[in-house]
């Protein structure tokens, strides 16, 4: 079996240390258009399906890395120190003994999340990804894009699609130890795209993705239609960014979305991340579209909801929606 | 193609016509526990999946049938007429149309309802059973459960089930014609068991089960998976009421109700019967059985739930659940 160090040293077998004062870099948080849902490697993180996404602008995480001046590492979030003992701590220190040269470098990893952490709105993908990039800066690795997202992969499945900006596919890959399973950019830019986020609640979900999949795949049934779904929706999906045809990206986001959710539904116990409010957002954005309103839907593993809709549309969106948060992703 | 005509045909073939002054019958809505979702034949309304439900006592319809002292047909909902144009009369006379011996014989037809109509509370099960068996004992006809079952499941799938009292199961049947396609008694007397319904509204849904149904067969991948699935269910729940075994048929139950809505949720559009209420009704049920209370849910399509426990909780359930009513179905 392929590990997580075999991974590392595969990666970093022609990269040499040089080690900076501080290293630095920004990962935006990104919303799949085309679900990442099912590992078949639980361990490197290597997926069922390849994914799809469009990175949030500046909504994302921006992560600092310097030597710590004490004898342990030390870990700030939106510079409040992260206790040692907390699972947050733990996740970023596991993937950091990953990657670190040697352990006689203790660090001090200073991190800005400026979306709410663990609301579904995929703060652990750009935490890694961000983690990633500044730890390859701080050691001078010089790593491509690539190499680096099979690294944050491996932090979480997603992280693999926030190294980029932009449209941006996470080939599912074939090899049992991973290498072939990073993300790539779509270089298409549509500037008329917009994502307006309703957001639910900010409170922490009692079941995380990594859990939530898992389960999923363990007990739902209707799990087993979903990988050719997820594979029909991708080439769907790139065809309508290649062709800018906006109808046909919404609704087949808006449908993979459900069927995401739909399997979720289907296993036991149901895992259901929407919430009242979200049932609410949906039966508006339904109801608004039967009304002609260009706009359609996706739901990552929470209860938030993402509007996709085009610059035409914005200012009547803006009113429907109050409180809505519209990120312009080109 | 077998019509719905050449089924009463064969269905007749051996019956007389008895007139009497009135004939009266009443049929018990019923829950299903193992739902039926998808046909395989439209016009017969042969389904794609066996089911199995439990009656809900006294809730249902109760049907009187004379003869007209018009020259036309008279429908009463309630005691209301219920005028010549609407989709619920035209529905009532097109079945009666189906029957009846002679065009020259207009009906007087009382039809009363203990549920609210097309709430997701299976009216038309019910009336449609009671208008079947009102239509045998007016005309003298003395035919067979069976023989009913297969004539009430061409006006709406699930009325073949609401011939019996307690637990019912439909056979799907495999002979195009639908003849083996009724429903038969399961013998079983349960008598702790029962339903609590949360009426979260009494409105009349916008995607009727029919057309619902068949949306979902259309559009949804997943629904690929479900009818291997609803066969499992069956299973389980035929061995978990032979066993009495509680806790086998409420996760049986809900994760089939959970599985019929995800397929409905992964068609496009999404089709959402829940409401805001739904949701937070399964999500307090989630929170009750984590601590400990053993109650279990299952949702028709539409947006209430039904609670299913046994005696030994009830005041519980009761006090949890402001409002909810309470079935005894044994």
């Amino acid at each position: 079996m392929f590990t997580k160090k075999d991974t590392v040293k595969a990666i970093l077998r022609n990269s040499e240390l040089n080690l900076k004062e501080m290293g630095s870099a920004f990962a935006p948080s990104n919303i799949a258009l085309c679900k990442y849902w099912g590992k078949r490697d639980r361990e490197l993180n290597l997926p069922i399906n390849s994914s799809l996404s469009v990175s949030l602008a500046d909504l994302g995480t921006a992560t600092e890395i310097k030597l710590s001046d004490n004898h342990f590492d030390e870990v700030f979030l939106n510079n409040e120190r992260v206790s040692p003992e907390s699972r947050f701590y733990r996740r970023v220190i596991d993937f950091v003994d990953l990657i670190r040269p040697s352990n006689d470098l203790n660090l001090k990893i200073l991190t800005f999340n400026s979306i709410p952490t663990a609301a579904g709105l995929a703060s652990s993908a750009s935490g890694f990804a961000a983690l990633t990039m500044a730890l390859n800066d701080f050691f001078g690795f010089k790593l491509s894009n690539e190499d680096m997202s099979v690294l944050a992969r491996m932090g979480s499945g997603s992280a693999s699609r926030s190294i980029y900006n932009g449209f941006v596919k996470w080939n599912k890959g074939s090899n049992e130890n991973g290498l072939d399973s990073y993300a790539e950019l779509i270089p298409t830019v549509w500037d008329e795209l917009r994502i307006g986020i309703v957001e639910v609640t900010a409170e922490e979900k009692k079941v995380d993705s990594r859990n939530g999949m898992n389960q999923t795949v363990e007990t739902s049934h209707l799990y087993e239609s979903w990988p050719k779904q997820a594979a029909d929706d991708l080439d769907k999906i790139e065809y309508a960014i290649r062709e800018k045809d906006f109808e046909l990206l919404g609704k087949t986001a808006e449908q993979n979305a459900c069927s995401m959710h739909a399997t979720m539904l289907s296993g036991f116990p149901p895992l259901i991340y929407w919430l009242p409010e979200t049932v609410a957002t949906i039966h508006k954005i339904h109801q608004l579209r039967s009304e002609g309103l260009p706009i359609y839907f996706t739901i990552d593993a929470g209860p938030n909801v993402k509007i996709l809709f085009e610059e035409s549309v914005e200012e009547v969106v803006k009113n429907q929606f109050s409180g809505i948060k519209i990120i312009k992703p080109f």
